[in-house]
């Protein structure tokens, strides 16, 4: 397992004019996945193309278009959809630059959103976050993502050509809400399995802590520092939304994103909860850590304690004086209840010693 | 015990389109409890229903009406209300999601309420929250349960009853105040008995402190970390309907909101305050451990400097080197007073040492 | 001494009707004080009532009226002095409630003041805090107080009989003024007390901490705490004092309460900053401790490193191997310089070591 | 050195009256320094006094005037000019009490400006908090210190002898404006001398900590907490200054006040800086008593684990069991490669452990 | 290494009247570098000029000028800039003064800009901070570096050269904005520098901690805290600009200015999430040596408790108790079983508590 960032590296544009498009997330070799969906009230229509020509083909009157670009390495295409959709520069430079904080701009004829799509690696064993670009336009939805393997979209493209949940009547904002809520909804599972680790790792702190708890809590907190970097500025972006100071953003469609907003919140809500719980655990730990050595010391003092001064008793029968040169040397010798005596003695001193640790509840 | 978050997952509705009725909470198998009060000045109608055609049956004119329902799995109950009401279905929506933030939500025709219902659990020994949602309309009051066992609206039942209070004189706005602020007051008794707890902990702190005292600031830590959880959001809530800026709340009853409002604030003041203390408590407990282990090596320490070296002067005289080889050779050994003056010797270099220990204050 | 809270219990009205009047402070046996002090520019009239038609007898015209009740178990006094004022149910009910947060509320014909007085108890060697409350009238100033022996107001019933500081002819807002100054002044008092006991652990802290420190520091930490929550919420009370939107308080008052603002802000300040020492405290004697830690394991290393080796080695010659054997077996012991040179060896041993221990300063 | 507290003890003037003149700060003999300064363009008057009278005596129409009061008992003297510029007597009486909280306070007439004159105080080895009073009217500016020797207002004093940098021809705002700034430029001067003592700890630190380095910075730690309740409420003095509301600040004075607030900003921000700089060293200092008792124990352990066994074993060899009693009783002593075979044996082991230990990388 | 700060010393200039020009950085020998850029549409002209002479000399019609000065210790060349151009003399003043805080300042006539440039400084193994002051007036931009060797600038001046990104085409503005971005961008590669030293070091901790992790850890915290410095008052400056209220600023300009201001929130988002890895690091140390230290204390522990009973059974086998005196005097000695079984017994001892130990988790 490997801790190193995801997100894109600047130091591969440095120096370069603003505006200047080069993609700087990982590059991966696989070709974009594109799809359009053109859509009005009756119809669906779905489309998955492999060049730009095809991707900007007319539409009809009035539909809604959704041009879903999966993976950034050819700026070419990107390029091509901005000169379609008159997208400043600056916002297709922000679209190739995945390490980007998310966030909403408006620019009058659209919306730019730039937000995260975090999912659950199983295989790192950690959460991925892939960069989501959207731009909203009066009558069509762009998004672009940085081209990892699968999305949260599935169940809405479900929706289109189903026309299940009136997806279809509504305009290109209720649509870019749906993505949003996909987006956000998916938060929560990220959540409650970060949750169920917390208690994993609670478990096992609370009965029987290890080293490896410790790293276990380590990675943990990191993670979530991660996932709040990518979820933290979406609340700007929702409470922006919700304002609904956008012309883009029709009247009915603001309830929903006040409950986007309100989902964002009870996220960031929960990931702080869960936050404060982790930090708890590092206290708990390192107190478990002392506590274990207050045992163990114990163990060693009350052996030590009780034997060390039987050992000198024993020593200094050792000595080689000989009880023959006089009374006072070493006479306790020559006596025949001597050594029981000496035995019964030292047995007194390591039962008071003992006594004395028991009242000390050392044991 | 168990640290199982109580509150939906949301796993169990991902990828459905907004709007879409599930219910997320635990599945409890009684059926729903459902309860109708029409009122007014003189008289009150209370009805044990158990059909929707029942509950919706039409009141006498004028008549404030309020509808509890305990028990939600039965969406169709909800949506039975939801279309005689008016409701808009993200409100439905967030009535079944048990996992909510509380919240406010204004819909001009009606006011919507999410808050939580805090109650002791004695059996799994903590602090159980019920979801409660209030729908607050000009002549009605629809309140939806969790459906956990009872609930904190007794007394107001009573009240309606008995005509104690002038309740029913007043219209649905006070009526929504009497049972948010009964939900309020119980929080005054949840951190009462959190406050005795703190008390009992931190008596046991600074007397006795052992293991299972961290474990136990550890669960109080926890368990206000979820009260503030269900409360924080409160605060918010409290302060928009005191503004009272809805049509809703009729001017005088602004007044009650206000009072609403100071008890939230001072819940919550009271709350940080018992966390600030029980986080302290950690530090205390850490310091303490390290007091004791300093005692316990202090013993150890004693002991063994006062007996290793007695030790090695016994060891000394117990080597075998004969006295006859020559007048360097162990002559103590053939001294008449050799072996009491290594007595006396060894008991000066112990007195000598407890008399440094004692001046170091170390016992 | 114990830590039970002081401040009423909510439990004792759970589930009554708001504005229902139940006193939920701590009972106190002795019939509750109750002065009037009516005066205008020239004259002053003081007298102790033990009745409330005594207390409310009219007063001369244009005069300015302060009645303060001292213990507030018998709640019809309150009642019949609510209804001679006109004071709103729920601010009688906040009069009772002990447990109240500081609190401003403006009910148009009157102001509505909850506060803290606090004062060190030299029994129970803490801070006590009683509630005081006031209700400022356009003639009139109500105060009431839960009971306690004494309170702070003295200086000024001695400043109304003496027409000192020209109190008499200025008007109830003055004298509110008055009262809550007295009552702020008291905090520097209380700040005063508390700071020098932070020197006096401080000191003890830094010269010879020991477990009897910690607990100081524990209470201490408390005790600032509850001053604190006692003191915080004044800062919003006093500021809305100052800005003066009240028609209550005329504009020439407006300066003093500006003054009483800053003098809240200063408390604060202080409070905040000895806080902040005794947080830092905390930290101090965990290190301390840490640190004789090492001093006494120190000393255990030194001469158990020293000793054991010796130890070996003079067990060496006490084993029981016949020299007479043959070359190798122990020939030590025939040597007539064996004795002194093992001396000698051990010495150059002990030495080494002291040497060693010295210049790694560990002595 | 002693850390009590300087600024003034309120207790000296509780109960008083509001407005009453007490000087609160520590009595000093020496009579108070009195300075006037009257200028103009041209010319500039400088004075010396000693009486009231002789400082108020009428000045020359048109000219500024500054007078400079250092020393604050004789509160006769404060009396006097309060009268002759009419004082409010509440900032009169903020300007002898001398632990106050630097304020600004707006009084249309003049601008009442309390704050703190810091100085380095070689002997206590700590900083000195002198509280500087301001007031400034249209055509002159007063200033009130505490007295300590000295104060930093000398290179203005320069200035206006010297005719240097325009101040002459500027109103009284403009040399406010420059007290301030000297006042602000010594803070400077105090981060720099405590940013010094910060490294010269950190050194101590991370080379040889000990305990008295824990001493430094705790005392460190209590002196940035002074100083910064000296500094931090400046930052609202200033910001009010050049937000340039009041009358008396003449819109081409702003610009500097505007620099002046920078300043101040400036000063809070390393002071920050320096005290999250001092808060990490305790957490380094713990860490480092906590590996060097590791160390220590390392040294203990390494030696006991070795020569306890070893010494165990001699003590085998040392007990008095007849060889001769049959085959089983230490055959070993009757052997002639008995004993080199036994130094062989306790030689291996005790390199085994010491193999083990390295391999462990005790030392 | 040395913790030195860099940045100036205000001690240089105490004292003397604001506005007086003093360069209070490090001195440095080689001349200042002046470059001189005129452009326009279609030309630029760059001169590499050494006496300000040649530097002011007038520009075509038109032209946006952009003027360098890389070294600020000849005080006179910025005397002659200032008096050019008309520059306030404080903003003189703070262009020398090389310890300021970032900071926007509108002059009407032009907008004055400070923050720093770092870089990462191979040598001294930190990063050093270089303060960049710019005015930007409507047809100039002044720019005034420290004198550090070399500049983030380069990339900007080849564009200017080869007409590359249309900088030509736009005003001082832009080629303000381009600056300020050229500087932002490094940020982020300082950034990475920083996040890459985190990961080795937290690699480091999980697997090998060692006293040097404690340094590198602290140094890496040290230098968070300095970069912080630099950057944070940025914040502000950037939103400044972004809402574009000077006349300075374009309309068109200012959406490149937000994009400035997305990309400092950014740095300032990653730096405070580096800064909290760095703090949850040390925690993780000290919980890592604590571990260790209980580790070492096991063995100990292990070792002399099962030793320790032993050698005191071996040393009764050693007591010099004569067997032939009566019964109870050890006549274990004469049996001819005895020593075996004695050995039984203890080996009986040691199993046990080793078992003991096992059971325990010890090893």
């Amino acid at each position: 397992m490997t801790l190193r960032h995801n997100g894109g590296r600047r130091s591969r544009k440095a120096g370069l004019p603003p505006g200047t498009l080069v993609y700087t997330g990982e590059v991966r070799t696989s070709a974009p996945r594109m799809t359009v969906f053109d859509y009005a009230g009756g119809w669906c229509d779905e489309r998955n193309v492999k060049s730009v020509e095809e991707l900007l083909k007319s539409k009809r009157k009035g539909a809604v278009r959704w041009i879903d670009v999966d993976g950034l390495q050819q700026t070419s295409i990107l390029e091509a959809i901005g000169n379609e959709y008159g997208i400043h520069k600056l916002v297709l430079e922000d679209i190739l630059q995945t390490g980007q904080r998310p966030k909403l701009e408006d620019y009058n004829d659209y919306l730019f959103v730039v937000l995260k799509m975090l999912r659950y690696n199983a295989v790192r064993r950690a959460v991925d976050a892939e960069q989501v670009a959207l731009v909203i336009g009066p009558k069509y939805v762009l998004s672009f993502q940085e081209g990892l393997e699968g999305d949260v979209f599935e169940p809405i493209r479900q929706r289109l050509r189903s026309h299940k949940g009136h997806l279809r009547n509504l305009g290109a904002d209720y649509l870019a809400y749906s993505l949003l809520d996909a987006i956000v909804d998916q938060y929560f599972l990220i959540l409650e399995e970060l949750g169920d680790r917390v208690e994993d790792v609670e478990e096992e702190l609370l009965n029987e802590p290890t080293r490896s708890t410790l790293d276990k809590i380590y990675r943990l907190k990191r993670e979530m520092l991660t996932v709040r970097k990518s979820i933290w500025p979406l609340r700007e972006v929702a409470s922006q939304l919700q304002r609904g100071e956008s012309t883009m953003v029709k009247r009915s469609t603001r309830v929903y994103l006040r409950d986007l907003y309100d989902h964002t919140i009870a996220v960031l809500d929960t990931l702080e909860n869960e936050r404060e719980v982790v930090a708890g655990m590092l206290d708990i730990y390192l107190s478990s850590v002392s506590n274990r050595l207050n045992e163990v010391m114990k163990v060693l003092t009350i052996i030590a304690t009780i034997f060390i001064p039987l050992t000198f008793i024993v020593g200094v029968y050792g000595m080689n004086f000989d009880p023959d040169l006089g009374p006072l040397s070493m006479p306790e010798l020559r006596w025949a209840w001597g050594y029981p005596a000496v035995m019964v003695f030292m047995a007194a001193i390591g039962l008071t010693m003992l006594y004395y640790f028991r009242k000390k509840k050392w044991f």
